[in-house]
């Protein structure tokens, strides 16, 4: 297949190496059926229909997404078992009615009215998760709140369409840890406090599965046992995040965000980039020499190379990104000239940037970027 | 006309009070007039047909945006004079090409390079402005680099089809005031480089003119005296930057994000919201007690009250928003409710909302929404 043509690239555009993607995808396929674990992987990284397609291609069939919407996207392209793994938004129950109807669907809840409230508000059935934390704090129910979570397993003994599935974690707190070290001990508590639960409630639930599902942990980790099911989703593209944790290599990173020059200011070693917040969005990386939005690659017609040394993205404005570099490197930089950006947090810009451009050319289609 | 139905607000919706957005578009245009002032608007906040249409009602005929891609948007709706207040991407020379056998066309340059490209690769004629740097340090050339600036002014006698208009600046600097007196300084400085400019250089150019423009100064003060042309643009919305800043008061903010209510958390005093970065974009407002991401109003089918007392988006991830509040306002929050939260950066969650419903319930665009 022909390569792309730097020169049709005019606006800020978000390049998608898919080599690195499907061996992303590859590399945790394999890891998950080495540990004995599903993998249902959450797609609210790519949103894409035609990235979903490289997830069948290594025997994917379940996927977990953040919205009904999301949802009800990947049901039109043929996804059959989905989850939405966030808490029950029962103003959507209309729609959730809908895709109970069209597809195996797993929701969220993390309180014994919800129980009731499907229970009494929809007919279809659907797969009922306890939202469970542990460790992270963000939502759901904690392990060692037994009082709260008998409460809603008595709510789920009542009679109803819905099947009780299991417990439901995401260890985000794994975003805080640097190294394998500290992945691993978040793992660690992870799997202690879920297969507490299983233990716990097994008698009276046989069937209860575990699903967890952390980037960091998913990518560093081997061992699951006792878990049924792993949800991680960024690693399709990782992002410096993702790098900054210890979870893939620079090389691993799937996406940059090319980027026109337009400015230049040697005389303080910046450079004026069009590509900015509602480019990036605005998540950033704390480094020991300061915030930094984006590491730059030179970009040719078959990708990108290593970042060059001693250059950030170090502030963005509305459209503006400032690059700081060095005297060295200024040559890099021309205005007229495209560079590119890998970002700090992938699952966000490639949400603003609503398409993606392969490095052979073709768009993809990002949910953002449709009208529905 | 009717009110919204709160009802049928299912997803994160970004509101939009008319008639607070209208008295701040009247507010401005008045001040401008007082002033003797030319007001050039930015669109870049809105981009919008439909809120273009209101700066109409109050007389505006001249417009910003911040992106070649705004300028052809809103040619398309009937704006014949627009500045491209962005540094000349020359990348997207056909589309400048096309857009100058439109309309009144302005566009920003940043070096004498940029002059020769122009006068050699564009035909039709338009507008140059030079951007000045008087104090923000983003890009432009500072108002002291004499050198500079005369490198480029003598670029600009070279014969060409295009008109040199004078010196743009934005006191972006002024966002790190707080209060008046710290905004006067900034105005007071970028007044001071600005008039320094002009008497230099009105010799050689007796049309030379000059344009400021950032919120804050542009609400605060009233002295413009040797400005030609103003070109605020968040005005239209305000927002609570904008409101520590000191440019506006909260009731002055236009626009709230109803967000679904999904977890209770009555026991740590958090409520989690369906509306995450993807929603608000991820601009953070430093506050003494730590970073907030919006403030929490309450929401009627009139529209939204003061914001609830100490009660903040204190955390955002991709879908989810984590509001803490008290005890005794916890009631405010329920399973399947609906809250208002005013925004950070209304310019950043306009762009990512992609529409907006006003409080009569009509649908209006983005341009971000719309496929092109």
């Amino acid at each position: 297949m022909a390569n792309i043509s730097l020169d049709q690239i005019t606006e800020p555009t978000l390049l998608l190496n898919e080599q690195i993607a499907k061996a992303n995808i590859q590399r945790m396929a394999q890891k998950a059926q080495r540990a004995g674990v599903h993998l249902r992987p959450h797609f609210k990284t790519h949103q894409s229909w035609q990235v979903g397609e490289w997830f069948r291609e290594v025997g994917t069939t379940a996927i977990t997404v953040s919205s009904v919407k999301m949802a009800q996207y990947f049901a039109r392209h043929g996804w059959q078992d989905i989850t939405v793994a966030f808490p029950l938004n029962r103003r959507q129950l209309p729609q959730i009615q809908e895709l109970a109807q069209q597809v195996t669907l797993g929701l969220v809840i993390t309180s014994s009215d919800d129980v009731a409230f499907l229970r009494e508000h929809l007919q279809t059935p659907v797969n009922i998760w306890i939202k469970a934390d542990t460790g992270y704090g963000r939502t759901g129910i904690k392990a060692e709140d037994i009082a709260t979570l008998d409460l809603i397993l008595n709510e789920l003994k009542q009679p109803s369409a819905h099947t009780f599935q299991g417990f439901l974690a995401h260890a985000g707190h794994s975003y805080k840890a640097r190294g394998k070290e500290e992945i691993a001990a978040v793992h660690q508590q992870t799997l202690d406090k879920m297969r507490g639960l299983k233990e716990r409630y097994l008698g009276d639930w046989p069937n209860l599965q575990l699903s967890i599902g952390d980037t960091p942990c998913c990518s560093v980790m081997e061992d699951f046992a006792g878990i049924d099911e792993i949800r991680p989703g960024n690693y399709v593209f990782y992002d410096l995040t993702q790098h900054q944790i210890g979870s893939c290599q620079l090389q691993d990173i799937a996406v940059a965000l090319a980027c026109p020059v337009v400015a230049l200011h040697p005389n303080r070693n910046e450079v004026i980039l069009y590509g900015g917040s509602v480019h990036f969005s605005k998540d950033v990386l704390p480094l020991p020499d300061g915030n930094i939005f984006g590491l730059v690659v030179p970009l040719t017609e078959n990708g990108w190379g290593e970042p060059l040394a001693d250059t950030a993205v170090v502030s963005l404005s509305q459209e503006h990104g400032i690059v700081r570099t060095t005297p060295a490197l200024m040559h890099h930089f021309q205005q007229g000239g495209l560079v590119g950006v890998l970002p700090v947090h992938s699952c966000l810009t490639a949400d603003v940037a609503r398409s993606y451009l392969t490095l052979t050319g073709e768009r993809l289609e990002h949910l953002s970027g449709i009208v529905l």
